[in-house]
């Protein structure tokens, strides 16, 4: 049996675009689910798509199953809603009631909350990162520019500080600069931490943005993305270059990204932290990684 | 033999006043050396002083021993210099040299590592809660608000979330709302955080400010202080109340802090971490405290 359409639950940015254009690429159909306000028309226009409000749970499973999708993949910011904004339809409220506190509270519960009440209803949910297998960062330098000595220790003190974060349920990102962490992400987002981190610099050399995935996240949910806005952010800090984690992070444009690193005299490094040395010597402080992480 | 007169080394805020009226108040002399551009002339000017660069260590040192001083106590805010603004003297060249990196970089490395190198030096480091023993929060409410069963499990949250982030020596605070964490605390300093906070609160009720000390942190050197301005602040925040580490926390005006909080409809609870039960399972994932701190 052929399988139906990818179904796309579209947010914002370009990837919704990337996911559809990759599964066309290897031959499969597509029908997008344009979450209103948030996926981008110019993105998702192209495709066969149907704009629904992010409440209307119910709206959303019917066009799904009406378009023979069985496959889904979420991608693409969404805000948090507030149940006001939600405006539930019967299904959504149903739903709500299934995910419980987790769709308004926590840090991330919402999104696996989603992932798994969307399994419960017999779908398969495909992570993007196994479709966008080329957007995946690869471990080692993109671009020209490499992390010197005190920037691969600035690095090694990020990756202790988001592990110790992440068995905690907080963050996927943090700002180092010589060894003091300027910057630790917890909502507000990279964007808006880089915009504090650069307020916070000391007048010496260094700092570096250290982006990984939480310990324990599901990773069909929501992967830290990195974009070509990333490094003009981290550029516009004053940092100079961005720790990722390889195989855990969606470059949203692979070539722009190595071309801004390379242009504003960044490096770029893809990171795989269970082989990292850490060389703060903090390592045991860090809390061992849950079980079943690899 | 006498002890000569208690030198205490002021930063910003009313607290060097505090210390030189707590010892005053015990029958000793003080002697204080007002860090310029710090030391607020209104709160030390009745006291002998002398107004001494931050970088003028040669200076410092020279007045304090003519002053008779052994035991010292450093009080009150400092901004991290650069070196440039530092402008070291000959003597505070030879101390930025053994304090090294310290001086300018890591999280609070350097508040510990003058501590340490005037404890080289011969002098007793006393730490201002044991001269500001009244001023120490304690265990339990203060004031008419208590925190809720909500509240609580913020609290516990944030006790974990600190905790973590203590062990990798980042930060002393962390801002909960019903389970999510709003923002943590780098070197922003709390009212950032709070400010941030501020922006980030969900449209649901609760969300409370959590303040500790960090593991294995020299007391002597710095301790977390809350004052009615911090009360006004979280309220400003639209937060619920305020949780600090009940032995562990400065309260610039103790009555002014509980009247605010009254005023504002705040709780302001001192908590014993050690003691509290962590109601959000996380427990497993923090790790453990370095020995030697109660």
């Amino acid at each position: 049996m052929t399988p139906g359409p990818l179904g796309i639950l579209a947010g914002g940015g370009p990837l919704p675009g990337r996911v559809a254009e990759a599964a066309r690429s290897k031959g499969r159909d597509v029908f997008i689910i344009a979450f209103e306000d948030f996926a981008e028309p110019a993105v998702i226009g192209g495709y066969p798509h149907a704009t629904v409000r992010l409440g209307a749970a119910g709206r959303m499973l019917k066009l799904l199953r009406e378009n023979h999708c069985t496959d889904l993949c979420l991608i693409g910011p969404v805000r948090r809603p507030s149940l006001l904004d939600l405006r539930p339809d019967a299904e959504g409220a149903r739903l709500v009631a299934r995910i419980g506190r987790a769709a308004f509270t926590g840090d991330d519960g919402l999104l696996a909350a989603i992932v798994r009440v969307l399994a419960e209803e017999g779908f398969s949910i495909i992570g993007a990162h196994e479709i966008l297998t080329e957007a995946v960062g690869r471990p080692g330098p993109l671009g020209r520019h490499t992390p010197d000595d005190q920037a691969q220790a600035d690095i090694a003190r990020g990756i202790a500080v988001i592990r110790a974060l992440g068995a905690v349920d907080v963050g996927q990102a943090c700002v180092v600069q010589q060894g003091c962490v300027l910057a630790v992400e917890a909502i507000e987002g990279t964007d808006a931490m880089l915009a504090r981190a650069a307020t916070l610099l000391r007048p010496v050399p260094g700092g570096v943005l250290v982006k990984m995935v939480k310990p324990g996240q599901d990773r069909r949910a929501d992967l830290p993305t990195i974009g070509p806005r990333t490094i003009t952010a981290a550029k516009a800090a004053g940092l100079r270059g961005i720790a990722f984690e390889a195989g855990g992070t969606l470059l949203t444009d692979t070539q722009g990204c190595i071309e801004a690193a390379d242009k504003q005299g960044l490096f770029l490094v893809g990171i795989n932290p269970d082989l990292s040395t850490d060389k703060t010597g903090g390592d045991e402080a860090v809390p061992p990684r849950p079980p079943g992480i690899s």
